[in-house]
């Protein structure tokens, strides 16, 4: 029986604010990417989406970040390499603390947002954060996208790397992801995009903007949870996957 | 052959601001009380730190705080039980991770600062950092006043308590410290404070400011490395004990 | 005619999050009580929230606070008087920049959250504050509650004490409110507060929670804007009043 | 008579932790550049040093900076112009608040570290910095690079750029700095750097590396004071220039 993972990012209020309805998504996801504290996530914030996780048997992943509240770490900084892979490990010893008093642990790590964005191409960075990754467990998958520098760097050191696929980004047939500047590369309708989910995980395609079918490498998807919206349609494709009887389950 | 641990607090730069000379005080103490990131200690400086203190030998230990860089955690904040547990173990984690990644361990837990001060009295702060150490791990040792509600919190919880002396600090009759804001509660003589603490270690007793001698547990004794002058009187201390043939080394 | 001044807690958002309808409730009050960064707000927010106030002609006054984004400001900090003075006049002289380049200015000043609180009865922190409003202008009142110790330290410099009413708090009998940890110490019926606000304006009284009839000093009434729920409240509010033929304009 | 200001970048410790020594700068310098609490600079400390500076007469300027505590405002953070503008605009008001309560104001601004280094090219950084100034107030002096794209957005605006030269750095033939990671970027010899700047004063030029004489516009000559070596270099300049009957005083 196919299988695939849900992945969607978790624990990302701070303090009095809130972001997105962690209660929900954890009945939708399998795999949580918690913020570690540097772009989100308080630590009694992360402690109570850490256990509601672990009731669930959602598994945890530690989405490490620079050091960026005030801008939910969605901006590139220029920070060396030496330092870069302190944050990480700080990041990622500060939740496995939370997840294993939880009766959990991290299984996983993902990057977040223009760190994400940046170790793509970036080879240092990207470096830094897999010497990260393996000094504090070379057993720790990194999940993220496929071809980039990131997983090259990390496979170099033998960390098992896990490719994502988005289930609402347009892709361009080269397998890149259309720019969200760019008409189109956010898809708004929840059939549509469970559909479209569904195809990847039984083709391992999906149609490409120009209508070239792409390999998409599917381990596991990401949706969203930030609003309402987003939360439906992260139900749409759990509904859709189950309904075509493909088993949703973290990744091994 | 009497023994004895010296700790003193480490770590507490952050980012381009440094404090104390810990290569210095690293030479000099058998117990290194790291800052983690609360109220200092950036994760770059913190790595550091701890590989300099794995390489000697020293045993590392949490120096956890309230979440004030601005107040250097020398601020008391009335910060609510659940989340002062969570945030004791966040920052236990983070540094946990650091001093795996440096080829140590974080082998005890001392709260610093205004949390140090607060938690010998406020029951419900004081319960809420036991928790936290006894959750991350309960075979994890507490450093801290001997006679503290801490004590009592951690004792309860079965958490072993490792007294501390301080080894510049002038006591009443009581084994209370005389305040920081009464005359002569701070010893300044290197070889007075050497003096005094070999004899606190050879009879388990001092001299308290009224002539009484009063018993002090010394399972380790606290020395001060953040100015020239406090890494003399560590030093003076640490070759006093040694000309007594005291052995130092880290509580067990 | 009778008037009174609604005003509510706004730009309490920091980057990516947030919190309340500003926009709403700007239709509503006539003056904003703006954070200034030091338990929420960030600059890019509090500029939008400034030109939004400015557009609407709604009074902009300077909510200072701890240094706390982590808690809100919602947590006593035992910060020095000297540090708590040059904490407000740097929050008060930055949205005072914000203000004036909205085509605005600072109004007034109003201490938000713990320290308004705790400046109700603790002399120094409250001496410290009204320092630093008269230091930064002699002439910006202060929004607080009557009797407080702060309204008698800032009447000792000079400054205008502009006393406010809760529209949705319960009273004591002797003009305190029934604290919120207490049944029926928050009123959620809007009508039932709408109403009770008028009375308030018209007859300067309220009933305190034992019926005894209680003195009010009703120059503005504060309103929250933090929920769905309280928006309405805040409407129902401004309605009432209006239709009452008591004019809203912010006080001089 | 010739007449040069003398700048320091003053101000940038950040609670216990101290940087460089402001009181024997501000008996060297003109006009200091005073943190804004963004890359440094606890609004006590400023405080401070605002008084200080205010006693000897010596200028304020706002020395404005990315957000970012942890690295010193020296890492490039691709932030929005628009954020920036914000965040310049809300540093700058603090600071004033601060310098009139000290007797004193804001004279001008003047970039720092890596904002300071990426608007001498970035266009979108650049004219959010200039705009900011100049929303704050429109007779706001600039202080940075000559041929900066930052100077050409000021002047845009009809903002007065002051140029400076750099005290203890190597210059190339076409005017520019050059980089720290080469050798001989930075001068340490206290006779040479003051011979050198006494030279630029005069002739309004100075040799490059490669034996070239250089027009430097010199209206303001930056020196350091983050060490003691600093501090000394500082000094002699000052006594070099002084007997050269080269009035020190602030650029109007």
């Amino acid at each position: 029986m196919a299988s695939v993972d849900l992945n969607a990012d978790l624990g990302e209020g701070f303090g009095v604010w809130e972001l997105g309805d962690d209660a929900a998504m954890l009945d939708i996801v399998t795999s949580a990417n918690l913020a570690c504290g540097f772009h989100a996530g308080d630590p009694a914030g992360l402690a109570r989406t850490s256990r509601a996780a672990a009731e669930r048997g959602v598994r945890i992943g530690a989405q490490v970040s620079y050091r960026d509240l005030a801008g939910f770490g969605r901006r590139f900084i220029d920070v060396a390499p030496a330092e870069l892979t302190a944050e990480v490990i700080y990041q990622i010893g500060a939740l496995q603390a939370l997840a294993r008093v939880a009766g959990s642990e991290v299984g996983y790590v993902k990057p977040h947002g223009a760190l994400y964005n940046t170790i793509v191409n970036h080879r240092e960075q990207a470096r830094a954060v897999a010497e990260a990754v393996h000094a504090v467990d070379p057993d720790l998958p990194v999940l993220s996208l496929a071809g980039s520098v990131f997983f090259d760097e990390a496979q170099r050191l033998g960390l098992r790397t896990v490719a994502e696929a988005f289930a609402d980004r347009a892709y361009h047939a080269d397998g890149t992801l259309v720019s969200r500047r760019e008409e189109g590369a956010v898809l708004h309708d929840p059939d549509q995009i469970a559909e479209r989910v569904a195809g990847m995980v039984h083709s391992g395609r999906v149609l490409a903007v120009d209508g070239t079918a792409v390999d998409v490498r599917v381990e596991s998807v990401c949706v969203h949870g930030d609003s309402r919206g987003a939360v439906n349609i992260a139900a749409a494709v759990r509904e859709r996957l189950l309904r075509d009887s493909i088993e949703l389950k973290a990744f091994v």
